[in-house]
């Protein structure tokens, strides 16, 4: 860059960091960037912190030491939260939604980058305390979510399907009772998909009675890792068999096919 | 916010553009926010763009008139996408990746953010061009990418699957001859995913012969919709019945699975 004030160092800083979440930039990479000393450096970075928390676009952690610099995290303002989760309540109880079977049609909620952009940044606050070394999901409909999650949490994203792909060389294979369908079903992950003693964080779209996370669970303990945490969008009321910290966003309070009426409610452990 | 000043403004309008890419915000909605006049915001969007234009962490357009304003795209510096095309060929060269069967294994690579949201950026570039409704995948691997190319459109992802699965109401079926496998394998999606008329663009993590591409396009074609381009990742050298614009950022030059050797190229057409 030919001349560098302190208008170019503000763009250059907060669009580095807002386009890499989660990383850790040290103050030594932005000083010769932007040939500055650390002093005016860290006036700059203060600056977009207060900025950032003013307007409730995420925000930025500091760490100090020899191997410290700044990282953003990518959370929204409360009130932004409520009104998203009002606004997905609202989407979700529209009866067309309602199709054969008695099921809910939410794949164009799931695939909306609007919608799980903002689902994954109330995900990354709920676990953010939690040491994670990859996001997992189950085919298909979490994969959008848990790649948002994955690109927030800047770690990487494993994908269990449901049947073994042989361009995938050699697999584990678990089976599990389905919630949903009731059938015993199939999870697979390839052997080098992720590294021994890991701690994952699962993702996905809904979750019935747990039977897939306990799936997950058991196909983790066959990588010798463990599922510290679950965030699901959306969680029905029945009972789950799950002893890990699990967080949906909204509830599936009823369901009524015949009379096309369908309701859910925000989860109040997200919001509280 | 409290005071205003210019730091603020510049720290304001990156943030909220980076983070909402090719989406408009008009120039009333930051004179709002940031209380200022037009000229004012003029000068800082120019100097935003100025900056990102000389650092390569993409562009701002600026449409004029009364339904105009300004938005983000999120491209690269050429040398930038050279120097992301070798490390991505350096990463497939390695032998490891040859699996039994003759298979190349890229899961991780196909669900590291780093590398899809830079994969993404080209794609992008590639397609800036095109008018397009959605982005449309196969499920598995390809939905993590495709899930950027649509954040980064700002457009609706729709995920083909090869079951119908029952939640997702009534579905159009088509069969296909997927090159991969030399089966005949099936392609399904809601009725509801996507209107008719639609111009798609279609994004997937390996191409061979185009079996899958003229099934989406058959599928497509139920939906009254057409498809506008294909951007792969990988493609083999095979012959392509595909009548498309089609591009693959990569190309598998030749996998000798005896001797583990696996040599891939760029695709020229990428960065001419």
């Amino acid at each position: 860059m030919p001349k560098i004030g302190k208008s170019e160092r503000l763009i250059f800083i907060t669009s580095t960091l807002v386009q890499n979440p989660m990383k850790l930039f040290s103050l030594t990479f932005f000083c010769d960037k932007l040939s500055c000393a650390k002093s005016t450096l860290s006036e700059d970075i203060d600056l977009v912190s207060r900025i950032f928390e003013q307007t409730g676009q995420g925000r930025l952690e500091t760490v100090s030491g020899a191997a410290g610099g700044v990282y953003y995290i990518p959370t929204m303002k409360k009130e932004d939260e409520i009104e998203f989760l009002n606004f997905l309540k609202n989407e979700l109880q529209n009866s067309e939604r309602i199709v054969s079977g008695g099921f809910v049609y939410i794949n164009d909620i799931v695939f909306n980058p609007e919608v799980i952009k903002k689902a994954a940044r109330i995900f990354v606050r709920l676990f953010l305390e939690k040491e994670i070394d990859y996001i997992a999901t189950v085919e298909a409909k979490g994969i959008a979510l848990a790649s948002y999650v994955a690109q927030y949490f800047n770690k990487p994203l494993v994908v269990a399907r449901n049947s073994s792909k042989f361009t995938e060389g050699s697999t584990v294979n678990i089976s599990y009772i389905s919630g949903t369908t009731g059938k015993i079903e199939t999870m697979t992950m390839a052997k080098k998909a992720i590294k021994k003693g890991a701690r994952v964080l699962f993702i996905d779209d809904f979750m019935r009675g747990g039977g897939t996370v306990r799936g997950m669970k058991d196909l983790l303990s066959e990588f010798e890792s463990s599922l510290v945490g679950v965030g699901v969008l959306i969680a029905t009321k029945d009972k789950k068999s799950v002893d890990v910290d699990y967080k949906s966003l909204l509830i599936l309070e009823k369901l009524d096919a015949e009379n096309k009426r369908i309701t859910f409610s925000i989860n109040p452990q997200v919001i509280s």
